[in-house]
């Protein structure tokens, strides 16, 4: 049982709009808090997005994403999981990026989330865009490449940009698989759809053993088959999780840089988080929420909504 | 036949955005006209909020909604039921709350309604947050308690909020039960969802005989099933229906107050009012449509075309 | 093989936010232009709303649409097809119209598609509100009634308007019928939905032989059957396809004029097109899109992705 | 004094953003009414902008400008006057327009206004495009032509658009000097400003000896000075009074459809109102109020604080 | 010179989108905490607004304004004042209110400002409606009554509303001349306009010998002369300053309920405050800022300008 | 006298809505095109942000700016000066950038204006962020120093930021500086307000002999004084001209990044370039516009209308 320190503050002792916006009401500890030491689950802000080829402003994804987690209860209301009891979490702040500078940046990340892994707490990321997930992998995946369960409409596994640029948010995942993080054939990514510039991602994927389901096939088969196939390929090694945003249609989830029609609803967003059950979850993200593009918060509200759902998964995974 | 008085104006003849907006563009008979006496449904608008604990807004809810009704034209698509030529319709006009005083308002709500039962006019109710079904059931149901049809994301079944407040939209069908105006063996809520702060209010469902149909089972049986469910639960007595906004997926239904992602779409918010057949309506109210949240007028739309379907379904029931 | 000329910039080249926006970032070739004898497929903005009868805007969307269309990347994601290279492909331009008068508007709409059915070229219109598709057809049309495969969620068959008046965007293909320009027996609509006037303009339908399919029967039958009598009904011969956005339902389409809530998400919009295979199409238009009701673009962006579906079709069917 | 049955719902009574609102929430007398014998000023509606050569929506400003009214109290603040209470006002309604043809559209607004003329009430119009005034002034002017003051960034003098179009936006009164509804020698236009195409419609007002007082002029004079001279332009004829909203800066009022920017701010909005002192105004206009280019309805508060001041204006005048 | 720990997170060291938001991105102290007894100045968030009688919103003032806040640096640009390095400042986070109840909640206000006031700090609200102030004078001005000096388009004086209803955001200073809280000779209220219900505030603050500077002579007497009186009304003794953000023209303070056209820009918005310099200020507060009807934040930013000018003017009265 | 060739589209001959847009309805002609040689200014678009610190978005800026472009008409309203037909102007499209890589980026875009440079065309460039300058600068004062006359509400002078990050948008004139790009004793900035991190770029400005005009000083001289003494530090040498549009108060330009609020209005914008007159321009921009934080295009129209003053301004000049 959690330490009460760790229980979130409830909407019916104080208002939801009352308050700092910490995520899930979780108390905030920053880096260097001697009660890291207590941590199970610490969610980290990641307000960055230099990697964005087209629209940026996911670098003001986790101030509304702190916003509507607000809104987050204490309870699962399907499956009765009470994170927060179960585990200690805590809001462990932002990770200060350089707006100006990528690669000072993605070490900051690194150094940051390696003392994250180094005080045995569970990452869960609030991105910025999905070239945060490159720097997360270099900490997580210090030791030894882990699996990966993928959720988005592109497949970020492209070579380079603009004549020879390797670290955009297209490219964080080929980066992966060149550097061993990833474990090629104990990845699966789920949603792929859109126009495509060519097949030289697909190509990759296929050369490296990587499992891509797109869309057609998603909607062809059903939420629940494809999460079978997934958990089969994630297998019981350690596994990374990560959740762009854009794999939701973008009616759905307007607030993101590069949508593409033709996708999930918002059940079935929730669905697939529900289908990784037994997955070995080692750290997760949701990134590419985008404020400036959608300034109802909607998309935030549908991304904390999933990142609730991951939490009852590590949950249930520890229970 | 109705009264060609009670004939709303067809946008044939005056373009839709002309002309001072009434509900379906239909007569507005204000409190102690004398015409009530020869109204069948009366559309009531109930600008009041103050039962919000998040994030207010549904006191614009009325006008909006008159607004946007003004798009809905004389005869139904599917059934080619015409329901103002079955029945007289008119807009009674709003209701004059107290903003700044809960139970000052509740009794002006519920003296209005009670003038509305004794004109023998079944009322529809365009709201105005969740609280306001209160007083118009202390109204609707004076004589005797009545079931109720209640889709919505939440129960509203809690005991209090705050240290002991016991009016709140999150409340009223507790206190319904509590004073013997709803049968609670007769009531169905169906779309609940989200996630919780503790079981409190499905506890008092449980015990006192109220089904509850979760989201996942609605998605899981599909709205004609569900529908046949509510329809022998309701019985031949007399029914209450209650249609919160938020029963619908928040992207469809942006402009409220307290959203839950995951929930049915546009068409399905439309089937389960089709599934009403035979059904016998004695009061209706569409509620929680929050204009601040959905400047577009897209959420008072789909609003008022479900209000139409109510309309449509209490025709048929007459005819 | 397209000439290189004529192959859109890539995104990979110029980031998608630069240059000047041309539909698909194709080479713009105004009307006179000695290069419209190597064109297949000409895109056109016809910015023209003056039949709008409720809310006008689509005068707007052929810039919204071009700004939206830099987003489409050269290939299809499930088929594999590169539209670019199969068929010289351009953007021809806006039909200039004159916004205070409409038959003068209709005469120069004709008289610009007359000039490029003349050069050979297969016309795919970005409008405009729907009466665009009357002068076109008389251009498309000339020589010999064509079939049409309709979206949309009203059948525009109505006679008149406001005591007499004839050319209104609820009127064009009751004209088109009338003048020779449609063979009815060659022509279904899908999607019709929302509440009704009246049955007048079905009564046409069935006394012509034109085929409706309802929403309800889209719903219950799905995409894929539909598109199967689609395909029957329109058969070998000369067929226009002719898609209203707001076919779609209105969360996925808020920008346009005449909305109906219960229609088809975004994934059964693009599924419908792509049951187009083998259809003889000699024109296209995607109409209906309005800036005012959507600045966000997703409408937009939606319309645009329809149009490269159109435009693989096209490709696949001259493969 | 005024009769009790035309006195406004006050907010105090009933909360501001209840009720169905009327303009000024006044009583709605709608056209035929057999009190129109009693009112002295009529504020009517017209939804109409078919004479827009560029954004259309101005057909959506009556309703958002009723709405907006409804923030009104009873008594100027700096003057005291209660025009309420001094006068007999009614909302007649709106003039029902047919938006797919201008003259057909302009007949019935002549007819209509000859109606109100005929009753002896003073028309004050919530436009609607700037053509509107034309067919207003058909029916004011029918007897003998008038003086204008005219508030605006634009002359509306020119001679026609697009090869000939004479009845447009930005014609009216040239028009209206033709037809002999101006008498030129007493028309002055305030706050001219912005790019222009020629000098043809400063010639034409210089041949004709109306006076322009250009936005530079105005700001290096300020409002009172200018509005001394308007006064001894205006004389003691019988004067119209025409606002084009987009007279104030695009900043102050950005719901219109052609704006300048470096206009008026909002006191100078006011304060050019509360110049006319004395001035015998037969009728008066608020126009270019554009509501999908201003959802908040901010130029729709301001556009009816000009009108209470318009209404002060005229009461005063009848003091 | 303040402790290091009062200093703010610099945007040249974690960029301002980073980062919980904390007012001016100071440590958060909430109550309790043993470090009030070095705070000097406490910014105090009072998310509250059921004294708001038409459209609600300023509960979710605090939060929009802390966010806003981040964009704030050390220095004011003027005057060189350092208000972090002059004084120990600090959030003492929200005073948590009932939203369904009004009594209950403004004696949660009053208990905490009476805890702020006995550990020696001074309290900086961030509304709240103006209802908040009432609750707020209760503490502050417990033993004696205050001056104040009053900035608002509304005098806030009415007796009540709706038929007795006493506590509305239209009378607390009525309440607090009642209650001796404040001293009617040394108040001064500044901006006021908009149409008038009737005179009944303002026939109350002249028996009182409350000063009213209406807008009309705010704007020709200008900002410095109208603030040498205010200097000399409040005097040297303790004097509230109470800010109402609809002060401000509508058009720079978009997001509040209560607009009213006509009153000063940004710029004049700050000389106000910066006109206060020797006055013995003892608490201060910005209210009205309401999100829902400005969600950009341009208001909020406006609002969080107006608080660093407060701060200013209280460091330079110790310094 | 202008080639036709180089006349803007009439909005008389072709409705502003319709065409594809380039900057004032100007040919196109793209790098490479052989009529550069007969241009004499060339607009051009730098759609790059990567040097913003905060709120990223002005990459989208050219875009917006050349659809809001389309509203421009021929002649100047005040001066009567017909920029077109004085001298041929052209849009010259985007410098491709790489948005992520900062110095690639900035290579690019110096050499792009080192040919227009060479072709003799005197470049406007439509941003971007600030940090545009430098490159194109790098080009324009390749030779030799330039002064240069800045509107800003900062002086972009810093030194570096995060820990010695050089090139960020609040750098570009320090770098220009210390390159020898500009004569400092030439260099006058007008507008600059807001809170301050600290004085360093003050007191490197005073060290260098930049001239700084706070806007408090700004106000209280009035434009035509401030400008009279900015003529007279340009001198009759060569100058730049650079405006940031968040000069300008942010209620006017909402759409920019880093507002500072207390800023000219927007007439007071066109007020300074009217102040030119006889300055020695050599090149100019107008940047920081950012589309995603006006979506409404308002900035972007003030933008353009500036933009529009230079051109006049050059053209006086060359007269």
């Amino acid at each position: 049982m959690s330490d009460h320190f760790f229980q979130p503050v409830s909407g019916m002792d104080l208002p939801r709009f009352a308050g700092i916006p910490t995520f899930m009401r979780l108390p905030h500890l920053p880096r260097g808090d001697a009660r890291w030491a207590d941590v199970d689950v610490g969610i980290i802000g990641v307000p960055w997005d230099s990697g964005t080829t087209n629209r940026p402003g996911p670098r003001h994804g986790p101030r509304q994403l702190r916003d509507a987690s607000t809104m987050i209860r204490a309870e699962h209301g399907v499956s009765g999981v009470r994170p927060f009891e179960a585990m200690n979490c805590a809001d462990l702040g932002d990770v200060g990026p350089n707006p100006a500078d990528i690669q000072d940046s993605m070490q900051r990340i690194t150094a940051f989330y390696k003392d994250v892994i180094a005080a045995g707490i569970l990452p869960l990321t609030a991105g910025g865009d999905h070239l945060s997930s490159l720097p997360i992998l270099r900490a997580v995946a210090e030791k030894a490449p882990v699996g990966m369960i993928h959720f988005d409409s592109h497949t970020d596994l492209f070579h380079s940009y603009f004549d020879g640029t390797m670290y955009t948010h297209g490219t964080p995942f080929r980066r992966a698989c060149e550097e061993g993080l990833l474990d090629p054939k104990r990845v699966i990514q789920i949603g792929i759809r859109g126009t495509q510039y060519d097949s030289e991602d697909r190509d990759f994927a296929k050369a490296e053993g990587i499992r891509i389901v797109p869309i057609e096939e998603f909607h062809a088969r059903g939420p629940e088959d494809v999460m079978a196939e997934a958990r089969e390929i994630a297998g019981t090694g350690a596994t990374y999780l990560s959740y762009d945003i854009d794999f939701v249609d973008p009616t759905f989830a307007p607030g993101t840089g590069t949508p593409e029609v033709g996708g999930p609803n918002s059940y079935q967003a929730l669905q697939v988080v529900r289908g990784l059950s037994g997955v070995n979850i080692v750290g997760a993200d949701l990134v590419e929420v985008s404020p400036p593009f959608d300034a109802s918060g909607g998309t935030a509200f549908l991304g904390v909504s999933i990142m609730f759902e991951m939490l009852c998964q590590i949950a249930a995974g520890r229970g």
